[in-house]
């Protein structure tokens, strides 16, 4: 009867909401058949005799979600972090991402990636590929072997790439991609194909035409760029004179929330407009403190965007950014919403830790279901933190405990991870 | 003849200016006497026959100085990031370095920040301890047998602490203080006393004035704050109303670089006569960018102080800042010099991987004298890295390694540490 039932025990911490945090020490963690089944001070009787696994003073937070991270990108993160984004994508990032047309590179360069994935405190990501099919399909492969839930995108581009990384025309573009999909779609235990148009300037009107006849046709979710960086919205708005902002040139497509489930990384600039449209459609952003930095791109005003209760979750964007793990997202977004707080706009408080750690798992967990919460009925995503590697002489608090690994933690700081309800670490 | 030389073999990495570093894969770095005595491709005649080391490809680089860390806040470092500078002290800081009065307290928490320093790659550091003569004594014990050379300062504060942290009076606080460097100086091979006002508002005009002619008779250089945060600064401006600027309160009484060797950490908001001030004495900036994001005080013009040709190293501020690595603080440097240009003054161009590499080591060093290069005839401090944890597919040029350790680098990365020719790790 209670098969697939076990509980974990330690201290349990998740969100009540963006500004408040549920924290209970020695406290019961129900799994059952894979689902989030309640938190008890003491086992109630029905669980007695159940599968225990005792982590005594750890932290058991659920599992992260990265909502936008670049799997090919990983072979040079932190290297050549120096220049803005349009020049940084052609100098370093499409020779890199030309490289996996070759299906062996791809299994070397993507076992790594998958690898430090499966180590991180993510168990949910929603990944760019490529434009190359095979390629896309061993990170699939790969990535579902982990028991990361992952989705995971052919990159489409037919315009504005280079001689070795851009796809004939929209057509080419169109048709592997219904090849791909066709390939992939319900074949993986745990990934899943999400459409992936790169950015506008990579896209032309034809393929987005086409993309969007995909979507109808596949249900699939999308996900792509936004108001990232000023030379990219400026060129955007010359190659699309008919629109008023950037998210029209998505929208004008059908390509932007609504029926489309969709993320758009960074909208660090985004217009009144923009933001508004963003908010009707239900559009996820994927905030990316760290890359908007490296690139020098700005500071995405995350603050308007909680208050305002759009979906906003957190993204490493590997090779923007350098670090796979969302507690570090956390760290970063806190940070620099302090200088966005000191240096922009002095109304727009900083983050806390909790809407920070609410961002990185209910926030962008929730663009895979209910995911991102230990309320009952969430998938038992759950991972485990222990602050050994990091001594002091205090008694901290569970709070003060969960900030420290915010700042602190690396891979040995993760005793163990459960994807929806599966131990894969 | 040849006593007390020796070779390491590895890629020779250290900077010729601020803005060039010399980069040589397959060579031989020659200590003599614990100096170094040169680079070369072949171990020349007159060095066949010493002991040599080799590091294979590991990368070979100049020990970093730390410039500015406060050894007791070590404790609490990554926890109660909330608050500005001055609720931040008031609410977290004073009571914690209150506990120091308790020298088996002192013991504890300083066994593990001196352990963690050992590990870090940084080999020279200048420590804020806190009022507490026993503790001070403590922390320079336990720091002196790691082998690194350290400054370490007992705080002077005999004003706006609190009722469990304040000396009693100025003259109590000079009559520790020289109590405490007749007690240390040059009494342990490795750690030094290094005079230490904590800042203008915990230090009277009375103990300013002893603190001078303490200075004079023993010749210490000095560490202090300036200019970190607006809020400090105003509470500045009100208790000297007779200076012009925060510098001012340390010059007019002869403590402000010149013959006083100085080094005022933060200098975020410096006005220009205050920056000609400390231009003019040699005073030396510690930079500090994860501090000055994670207490909201803004972002320092590195830029400028280094175009200036000032004096600048860095710092990691435990605990505003949460990292004692002064790699993850080049990495820091970088980020928030590329939101100051994008932010504040877009002709303040971005900081170099070189720049932040040069503060980090010779910039901050040279405190220490001929420290933080490999030039013949500067002190023999080296770190050996290995960037095995962070693999990637890609074949990488020595530059780009060094890029990637600056950023993603832990205790793992650190494979041999030698100070001043000695092998500490």
């Amino acid at each position: 009867m209670l098969t697939d039932t076990f509980a974990l025990k330690g201290t349990i911490c998740y969100s009540i909401s963006p500004q408040e945090l549920s924290i209970t020490p020695n406290s019961y963690l129900i799994c059952s058949q894979g689902k989030c089944a309640g938190i008890f001070p003491v086992l109630p009787e029905k669980y007695r005799g159940i599968p225990c696994k005792d982590y005594k003073d750890d932290l058991i937070i659920p599992g992260l979600t990265d909502l936008h991270v670049h799997a090919p990108q990983y072979t040079f993160r932190a290297s050549g972090m120096d220049l803005e984004l349009l020049d940084w994508l052609n100098t370093y990032t499409f020779p890199q991402e030309a490289r996996y047309e070759d299906p062996e590179f791809a299994k070397e360069a993507y076992s790594i990636f998958a690898e430090d994935m499966k180590k991180s405190p993510n168990t949910r990501a929603c990944i760019f590929g490529t434009l190359h099919v095979p390629a896309t399909e061993i990170l699939m492969e790969q990535l579902d072997k982990t028991g990361l839930k992952t989705m995971v995108g052919k990159v489409n581009m037919d315009r504005n790439g280079s001689a070795r990384l851009q796809e004939e025309s929209a057509q080419t573009s169109a048709d592997a991609t219904v090849r791909w999909i066709e390939d992939t779609l319900n074949r993986f235990e745990n990934t899943n194909p999400i459409l992936t148009p790169r950015f506008t300037p990579s896209c032309s009107d034809e393929l987005m035409k086409k993309l969007s006849e995909i979507q109808k046709k596949y249900h699939l979710p999308m996900q792509s760029h936004l108001s990232e960086n000023f030379g990219e919205i400026a060129w955007v708005k010359e190659l699309c004179p008919n629109t008023h902002f950037y998210g029209e040139a998505y929208s004008q497509f059908d390509l932007f929330g609504g029926d489309c489930p969709t993320i758009m990384a960074h909208c660090v600039h985004s217009s009144d407009e923009e933001i508004a449209l963003m908010k009707k459609q239900g559009v996820y952003i994927a905030h990316c403190p760290q890359s908007n930095t490296n690139l020098s791109s700005g500071i995405s005003p995350a603050r308007r965007y909680l208050d305002e209760g759009m979906q906003i979750g957190l993204g490493s964007d590997i090779a923007g950014g350098t670090s796979v793990s969302i507690l570090r997202a956390m760290a970063d977004a806190i940070q620099v919403s302090k200088l966005y707080w000191r240096l922009i706009d002095s109304s727009m408080k900083p983050l806390t830790v909790e809407e920070a750690f609410y961002m990185g798992t209910e926030g962008g967990g929730s663009f895979f279901g209910k995911v991102g919460n230990f309320k009952d009925g969430y998938e038992f995503d759950a991972v485990v933190l222990n602050d050994s590697t990091i001594p002091t002489p205090l008694k901290l608090s569970p709070k003060n405990k969960l900030e420290r690994l915010i700042y602190l933690s690396d891979d040995r700081n993760i005793t163990a991870k459960y994807v929806a309800g599966r131990k894969i670490l």
